[in-house]
């Protein structure tokens, strides 16, 4: 990996991209890069997340925490490692994750009697205090989050989308009754759907995992799938349907209203930041990176253009215009420098920023500002008359049209069909394929195998109908969405 | 440990906090349990953070990262995982943290052919990448933060003032000069002053620490100490001043102005959960929990007082004041279950509310509550005019009352000394020592292996003077503060 300094890198400003048609993979890694949003680490797997990067993080914890918060839901803090034996305790859980685990042996100088596995998910650490917890109904609902890191080794990694440590939130609830557990599980999977299509501008397919697709340990796993530009499925994040799975070898126990004691029905949660990564695959180009207003740490730049004697007039007409904008809510950033209009322009082109506004000394005579959107490029005066009204309405335009732009290609690459030829050649063109499948375990690790397909999900707005699973010919009810995913 | 359910629990609302003068320890112990603020995990050392804990931090982390923000500094992530051979790199460093270490020596199922440490600090993990960072001056200064958590094995723990895991901020910065290296150390310093003191209500002492007390691998390290109820000192938080220690082995440099290749002058700074800990123990009484209104989540819980007919008119006003409270900034709850007063009263107590509003029937026909101060115990009639804005005074006077009482109470307890008798009672009997040391590293370790206590801090507004030191007899110039510490 070559570092730059801010010198070099702005001499790069005009660098080159790789083209997503080229090659998708090394355009995902060019946009990163020259947005400086994540490097790898000298830790294997790991990576550095910059400050660009985090930026759009805490947006996410923001917006997501309040999300939860108004649901009812507290914050806490479980430790980091969670004893073996804890671990071991659900089976399902065990086998699934015993791949990925990171294990301290030794501390403070000495080997320690029991191995302690740093968390790769809390339901575990968890669950053998919630036992402590909850006494009665009355206990219930117990309704936790915790915003942490987590580790899962990895072999292949790659920024944001995979990384052997992630940072994520993760909810787990504990309810009196199966029903109240599954509104509770449909209903963060709703949040995560709202949020990925109203903020993030990312369309999504809700749905539930098949039985060997699901979370280990959980009864069910509703999942927001949703397309990336190469028409892979990314999983945006997924919600659990414990149902007793875990309270019962965690002793998760109530005393119900006749004084009888019953196991509790649980959920978990969550999403990382792995949908960074789903975020630049989703509205990036050939350009860089490309961000939405909604989700965006500065959503619009002010660039000065020009120097010398009528310059000072234009700077100090760009500041007023920059407190303007922070009292109208705006998240607005100014660049002054007085370097080339290129050269500024191209670094904030990269950076992802919705929307720039160059002013100089022939637009501060005219009084306007020539303001262009990231998204599609147009270019267009804006007059200083109701400038933060004008930017406002342009930023909720490049919102919505983003989702749309997203939500058409998805559209455009869904196929329904039938012919396991044409099956095969649509999901090595990348595309979202809605087929017939015969519900069995043994036909979809066949269908993976010979396509690389898994399935996404059964989406929830499934048409029932009956037709013949497209690999085995064995009858279905209704359609499942086959893809290649990250 | 005994867990209850919330039934057992208020039953036990009257339970018996230990009294500080029997048992200190135990009551911290006990306050932090009635208030459910945290608890010791299956993990050995490490604590769960529980709900109301964890919003005292999450407010901690909203003050602190506006003031790191403000100051010019960008949060970023690096891994947890650090490799043994970047640790070893400067070698105080390594050599203070060796004993405290975490080490994964396996993952994935595989033996590791390198361990890797969990991250006990991030110095090192940092440094290596912002050598690749930094290439001239225009890239200084490079000033970022981090939230996150750290571990080092520790013996013995206690909750929120020594545990193996702790959640913490980071910052490292790195500068061209010396001296902006040091202004920079100092400034952060002051930021942690100014939330001591007029967030937390906590008197500080600022200064630097001597050379055995300071950081492994700073040049100085600065300090802002605190007193808890026992007289023993806390160190709130440090801002190191790293020299050139780092940047030299890390090989942190840039082209200066003249391209020459100079080395870096670095800082790192940071507060931990532990002060939640001195929060606790510089306020709290023998009914329980103290806190301060403004790192207080709940700063006013309206209580309702009755049942029956005329109730519904009071949990009606109830309701309208505490919209009108959440209007005017105020944190306020609602506690209208119709339960025996005494037991709301009590739960709200323990758990540290500044403010306390009973109404019932009779208050709402008289157009009034009672209000009732935390801290003082003090209650009285409050009229419904403009009780938002009486409440807003009232939670300034508990603010200001609770730093003025901490204040006094470290003044009485400082005392200045030249007598070593007068000094060895009064470190036992829990004291600052204001005393001249003759500036050797000897007897500093004879003057804490004899009465237990160490050089807290070399404070900025050390009064120069002539003396001989209270152990060796040997010439000082200036008093330090010696006192027994957490």
């Amino acid at each position: 990996m070559v570092y730059m300094s801010k010198e070099q890198d702005d001499k790069l400003a005009t660098k080159k991209i790789t083209k997503r048609e080229v090659d998708y993979s090394a355009w995902y890694t060019d946009v990163i890069d020259a947005a400086k949003l994540a490097e790898h680490s000298p830790v294997k797997g790991c990576m550095i997340i910059r400050p660009n990067g985090y930026a759009i993080w805490e947006n996410v914890q923001k917006i997501i925490d309040a999300k939860i918060k108004e649901s009812g839901v507290e914050n806490a803090y479980f430790p980091l490692f969670i004893p073996e034996k804890l671990l071991r305790r659900e089976s399902e859980h065990v086998e699934g994750f015993s791949p990925e685990l990171a294990v301290v042996t030794s501390a403070g100088g000495k080997t320690l009697d029991e191995p302690l596995v740093v968390r790769p998910t809390s339901e575990t650490i968890m669950y053998e205090v919630f036992s402590n917890w909850i006494q009665s109904y009355r206990d219930l609902p117990l309704l936790i989050n915790q915003w942490a890191n987590v580790v899962r080794w990895e072999m292949r990694t790659r920024l944001f989308l995979r990384t052997t440590e992630f940072l994520w939130q993760e909810g787990h609830t504990v309810h009196a009754t199966e029903q109240e557990a599954d509104d509770r599980a449909r209903a963060m999977l709703e949040m995560y759907r709202d949020f990925a299509e109203n903020i993030m501008a990312i369309p999504i397919t809700p749905g539930m995992k098949s039985e060997s697709e699901k979370f280990a340990g959980a009864l069910k796993t509703y999942t927001v799938e949703a397309m990336m530009q190469d028409g892979k499925a990314l999983q945006f994040a997924t919600s659990h349907n414990l149902g007793q799975n875990f309270s019962r070898p965690f002793d998760v126990k109530f005393l119900d209203e006749n004084e009888k004691t019953q196991y509790g029905w649980q959920t978990s949660w969550g999403l990382s930041t792995r949908v960074i990564g789903g975020l630049i695959m989703a509205h990036s180009d050939d350009l860089g990176l490309v961000l939405p207003p909604r989700i965006a740490p500065t959503q619009v730049v002010i660039l000065t253009v020009g120097s010398g004697e009528n310059f000072e007039a234009v700077k100090v007409k760009a500041k007023e215009l920059l407190e303007q904008f922070k009292k109208a809510d705006i998240k607005a950033k100014l660049d002054d420098r007085e370097i080339r209009p290129g050269e500024k322009f191209f670094e904030w082109e990269k950076k992802g920023v919705p929307i720039r506004l160059e002013i100089g000394p022939k637009d501060l005579a005219s009084n306007k500002v020539v303001l262009a959107r990231r998204d599609t490029g147009e270019k267009k005066d804006a007059s200083f008359e109701n400038l933060a009204e004008t930017i406002k309405a342009e930023l909720e335009n490049i919102q919505q049209s983003l989702f749309d732009k997203a939500l058409k290609y998805r559209i455009e690459k869904t196929k329904t069909l039938d012919n396991s030829d044409e099956f095969r050649t649509a999901i090595e063109e990348g595309n979202f394929v809605l087929a017939h499948w015969d519900g069995d375990k043994e036909t979809e690790a066949e269908i993976k195998k010979e396509t690389g397909a898994t399935i996404r999900c059964i989406p929830f707005n499934q048409v029932k109908e009956s037709g013949v699973c497209i690999k085995s010919g064995k009858p279905s009810t209704g359609r499942v969405i086959f893809a290649k995913s990250y």
